[in-house]
């Protein structure tokens, strides 16, 4: 490279880097057109279009900028990304935008190829504040705030705006008129779930012995009803929604189960904003030093495909309980002193008799019926006879591809019926799909 | 290739799975030394010369053929693994030698080029034989058997004798006769932990509330102890012992803590081996359907070492309680109806002020303190400025590559000190310089 060809590359940097600081996107557009790799150049100090743009709060030339795949995780030269360029100049849109987990991190995490699934129940809406929990007078102050939003559940179930075009469902959402007068009545237990991370409002849960038709007469809405098969039910609700009762159906159902102090038998009081119950007992071992007594239980359970050693079958099972033609999925509750790897083994051989080998992790999923986190796995079998555990499942059989993809993809007369897209099972089934395509 | 080198070649293979199947060592070794590219060729009906070693009982054939990197995976063409061949035949040790998890899975998962970790308390040397835990005149018959071994625990510390010259710790192992007294006492607690998978005999272990003093006598070795800081102490172990802690003392634990009924704080009765409690109120709920009260919790948390987005440096914290100068990994529990990703995501923010981005799942360890699961994660920051919580940790800081290099491998004057080895922190740290020295 001459020193004329450097400097008209320097230029044309210098030209780049203005155009994102003053939001020119139609200069910042024409420039990337032609030289793509002007996306990544540094200036003074180091900083990048990107950082400029999130300096002086232009949205869409930073969206321009992440939409060519620039790199978000460069730092300049006082160790600042352009995340906390925007957050420190207060562009809140920007440094929202800027702290979504979508990209690829290969520079930072190699081998992490991963376009992370989301798994329904998993979405986050809500910050949950967990350090805000102990502050009653917070808590109660946030309770009577308008727009705060109350959830009401009754035997563990939200009540639910139905509609029968699409199928759907939607939370009533109350205010604290319309249940104040709930709140007051044992033994209705109320948690706090935290504020809205786009919605400003705080969001509570509570769940009362009320009767069930009273509960819906104080809503507006028609077709509202406590859904009485959550497993069915509480799919049917967008994603935003179904992260929100994932928490809260889950901390309610650990709230009605354990009332009593399980070390000594006495009764518990409510603390934390619903997330912490204390023994009443002063005398309780339980009160002394930190107990997981004390606090909502979190059960891990492995679910995996499991692999055929020659790479084009996959192992499905059905217990009685499912719907006819459906096979899914093992499954089975992580044990004391166990990876959820080990699990995976030991559950696979127990259930089919089958032996699996190298286990990877895929994602996981929350599941409230009542508090599952499910770990979902690609396993490796590298035995193949079948020999099912009548106690566990009905029957285990290996699957084609082929017989797969019929299935996803609807076929004239599939082998089998896959579970809804909603569970971690079709995902896991989906994904080993997909990564096979790519061979 | 002409039809002569084609005839040729095929005579190879021949000469060479007939050396397999003869289990003729030195005839395997020299064609395989001279042609490589024999080692996953198949014969008749497809299969291997691994298979056709494990067929024929040739564990020296099977080893070096594994050695040489041959694809276990391969099924003939009756869908049999070299594994099935080697189970069907009645060849337990090489069976065991060919389910052992190890190597490259390429093939059948792509993008797996997991060489797992092995964590400390992770290691599963007892078949559990869940399905044996409500069968008890089998667990009577076990108990009495000469060869069953048994832990002795008090306050949840296993019975231990210490060498003094390694510092290292054995457990002490009981016969039913030498304990069976103590087994009729309450408030014993008795749990079955399965059956050795190398060593024959069942394994059980007991909680007791006689004397230390007096149980120590029951040893014929000198040095034993129950130790007093388990945190410390039962890192002592070696591999396999601390895997069957692991599984021990969280059980213990569990029906230490959970004694009575949470749903209607009656008393309970121990069943299945020590691995369930039921409510002995005929009136409970708990005993209608399924209930998680009944089952030993998992607790799981999210351990979490955060990359700088230079890829340079990692973010380490330390609480008030840690020895001087050791920083560690963050971490913190997983809560109802959250992934590990966010809770990861959740903690970091919390303890730190830093956000984060993307998060990779590595490894797992069971942590016996007294039941958790620690999910040890890298994930990616994408703001760099830290604002300690210190409720939560007394410091955090960003530590640059060579200053881990340093602490790792004891350099001079270390900026801090590394937790030690057997936790998942140490791991996950070294895992990070790993990855990093390959690029
Ligand atoms: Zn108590
Ligand atoms: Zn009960």
């Amino acid at each position: 490279m001459t020193s004329y060809q450097l400097s008209a590359k320097e230029d044309m940097v210098e030209t780049f880097l203005d155009a994102a600081a003053r939001g020119d996107m139609s200069q910042v557009s024409t420039l990337l057109s032609h030289v793509p790799s002007l996306i990544n150049q540094t200036g003074y100090s180091g900083w990048t279009a990107l950082m400029l743009a999130a300096r002086n709060g232009h949205f869409h030339v930073v969206e321009k900028l992440l939409s060519h795949g620039c790199d978000k995780f460069i730092v300049n030269s006082s160790s600042q990304t352009a995340y906390d360029v925007a957050k420190f100049w207060g562009h809140k849109h920007i440094a929202n935008l800027l702290c979504q987990t979508d990209d690829g991190c290969r520079r930072v995490l190699p081998g992490s190829d991963i376009s992370p699934q989301e798994n329904y129940f998993s979405r986050e809406t809500l910050d949950r504040l967990s350090g805000k929990r102990t502050d009653k007078d917070w808590l109660e102050a946030k309770q009577r705030e308008p727009d705060t939003v109350y959830l009401i559940f009754s035997n563990l179930s939200p009540m639910l705006s139905t509609s029968q075009e699409d199928d759907g469902s939607k939370l009533c959402r109350f205010r604290y008129e319309a249940v104040k007068d709930l709140l007051q009545k044992p033994p209705t237990v109320l948690i706090f779930l935290g504020e809205g991370i786009r919605e400003a409002p705080a969001w509570f849960a509570f769940s009362t012995d009320e009767d069930a038709a009273d509960l819906v007469k104080r809503c507006r809405e028609k077709n509202c009803s406590f859904p009485k098969m959550p497993n069915r039910d509480l799919l049917k609700l967008n994603e935003e929604e179904a992260g929100i009762v994932a928490q809260a159906r889950s901390v309610l159902a650990w709230n009605g189960r354990y009332s009593f102090c399980p070390t000594c038998g006495s009764s518990t009081k409510l603390e934390d904003g619903g997330h912490k119950r204390s023994c009443l007992n002063s005398e309780c071992r339980s009160l002394k030093g930190v107990h997981n007594t004390c606090y909502p239980r979190v059960d891990p359970v492995v679910i995996m495909l499991v692999i055929h050693p020659d790479g084009n079958q996959c192992l499905l099972g059905r217990k009685k309980v499912f719907p006819a033609g459906m096979f899914s999925c093992l499954a089975g509750f992580v044990e004391p002193g166990e990876t959820i790897e080990d699990a995976v083994r030991r559950e696979v051989e127990e259930e089919s008799g089958v032996k699996v080998g190298p286990v990877q992790y895929v994602s996981c999923q929350p599941w409230p019926m009542p508090s599952n986190l499910m770990f979902g796995c690609l396993a490796v079998a590298i035995s193949t006879d079948i020999k099912v555990d009548e106690n566990e499942i009905e029957e285990a059989q290996w699957f084609t591809r082929q017989q797969v993809i019929d299935s996803l993809f609807r076929g004239a007369s599939p082998a089998f019926n896959i579970p809804p897209r909603q569970t971690i099972a079709h995902q896991l089934i989906r994904h080993w799909i997909g990564i096979n395509a790519n061979l």
